[in-house]
């Protein structure tokens, strides 16, 4: 079995955005309950809903831990403890590493990533936070299976396959010089986290387009957590509040030709959750026409405290 | 006038710390209101109620911002605004830093610090999120008063005086092979704000010990925040919870010969508030003994939410 959390549901900068000052961010503010408040998008898997594994540490993860019970401390354990075993890393975006930022103080746990994105962990010293002698950083292969293991190396019961998805380097390592931003391949992960029994599903909370490959990999799946940055990939200009398109960001959209609906509507995915949401994106307002679209093609949106045991 | 809103009253980590699993932990994650939760050590200032400069960023700003209105967009403003135009930094600890990360989304503010300060954000990439077309990062001169202004060179009525105090360079930037860690003279400030009307407080959230300097420039100040990070030096270790002294992490304790409470007895300050208070602290818990000891010496202690006038 694999217990899953949904920790936040949003993309970088949560919902609302620290300066979005638009009607849906003052709804959610003044407590509507068609719009409530999200943290940044992260995952806790466990296979025995005792030691848990995030997927993506979120700048939000002090207060994700504060808000669930799951990741906090047994009460019979150590005067210092926690059920945080390892964390593994799709990419090295703000909203899915700083977080690792609040896991400091000496306790043991394992983080995992691409040898590119551990390699800006290692060229940024205010990770030395996180004392060598009790974190361990392990490269994960690209689309080997790999079980996961603590900080101590004991097994956790789940596995990992991490495989390469079409997106863009984060926006902080971006070289305008270079073609495509100087992104390479292990920047932008999918993951399928699979329990002994063979159970297992996928994360993509960031991918910019479907490929064959993708798509012969998901077909069947029996849950996908995808992309759902944003609606319509002109979203963020058409409202007046940024310059890029979702494509320029390395997202697909929902929406559209070419959008994540369409792309799914022949996988015979079981079960499908947009998840790294923007707060410009429709689907956070309950009962808006998108959502109504999104749920009527078969998608749930995800949301904070959301829990499935698959 | 200047408006005092304490963001966040704990030492890094918070209250509860998130691998804490004592007593008092367990009181805080139960609601007990005697141990409420506090986020990480930070204040916001400002001269006219609108525009506010906060005074360090820690990990939980997020949280504080969705949190009091004060942090949030005018309702009037354009699409994208913030309230808050500056941040001045007094060290590079994480609890004092990591929250600029919290600050992207290319909205214009400034950031002051002390020039080795300002050398490790350059020297980590990920702090590259904050987008330099917006966001101007200024030194701050040793013992000079300087008019604090937005990121677009506005004054906000309000000006800074930032002053070396005894302290230890950040944890992650410690050099073993150094002396004293490889602390120099900047890695700890403390600062008196000051409004156009002369009225001034000080904010000092780490200081190792009381020196002679350091005692003439606080005597009869109006009001002091004062780092309040231990009750006892060795509480840490007589917890077993922790291995290093107050003294080794450049903290003076609140009690004790040389503590704060003793420094402060002919200082004759008029207010005086202890912050940056770890989670080991007694001061945390409602009628504890020490509680009691600290107020009938006339110190208060910093609550999340606090709101003073000057």
């Amino acid at each position: 079995m694999i217990h899953i959390l949904v920790l936040g549901a949003a993309a970088g900068g949560g919902f609302p955005q620290w300066n979005s000052n638009d009607a849906v961010a003052h709804r959610a503010r003044a407590g509507d309950p068609d719009t409530p408040l999200r943290t940044q998008s992260s995952l806790a898997v466990s296979a025995d809903g005792k030691n848990w594994v995030l997927l993506n540490a979120s700048p939000d993860l002090r207060q994700q831990i504060n808000q669930r019970r799951q990741l906090q401390p047994d009460p019979n354990a150590p005067l210092r403890a926690s059920p945080i075993a390892a964390v593994v890393l799709t990419n090295a975006d703000v909203d899915h590493v700083a977080g690792l930022l609040n896991l400091r103080e000496s306790q043991a746990f394992a983080i995992y990533g691409h040898a590119r994105v551990l390699d800006v962990l290692a060229g940024n010293s205010i990770f030395n936070v996180l004392n060598p002698d009790f974190v361990a950083r392990r490269p994960m292969p690209m689309d080997g299976v790999l079980a996961l293991k603590d900080g101590r190396d004991a097994p956790l019961g789940l596995s990992v396959r991490a495989f390469p998805v079409p997106g863009k380097v984060a926006l902080w390592l971006e070289d305008g010089n270079a073609p495509d931003f100087g992104t390479a391949e292990g920047d932008t992960l999918g993951l399928e986290i699979r329990d002994e029994d063979g159970t297992s599903f996928f994360y993509i909370p960031a991918c910019a387009r479907m490929t064959p490959d993708l798509a012969a990999r998901l077909r069947g799946a029996a849950l996908v957590f995808f992309d759902g940055t944003l609606w319509r990939d002109d979203e963020m200009i058409r409202a007046g509040v940024g310059t890029k398109t979702g494509r320029r960001m390395g997202h697909m959209s929902c929406d559209g030709e070419e959008g994540t609906i369409a792309a799914f509507a022949a996988l015979g995915v079981q079960r499908k959750i947009f998840i790294h949401i923007n707060n410009t994106n429709p689907l956070f307002v309950a009962h808006s026409p998108e959502r109504g679209r999104a749920e009527a093609a078969g998608w749930q949106i995800a949301d904070d405290g959301m829990e499935i045991c698959l």
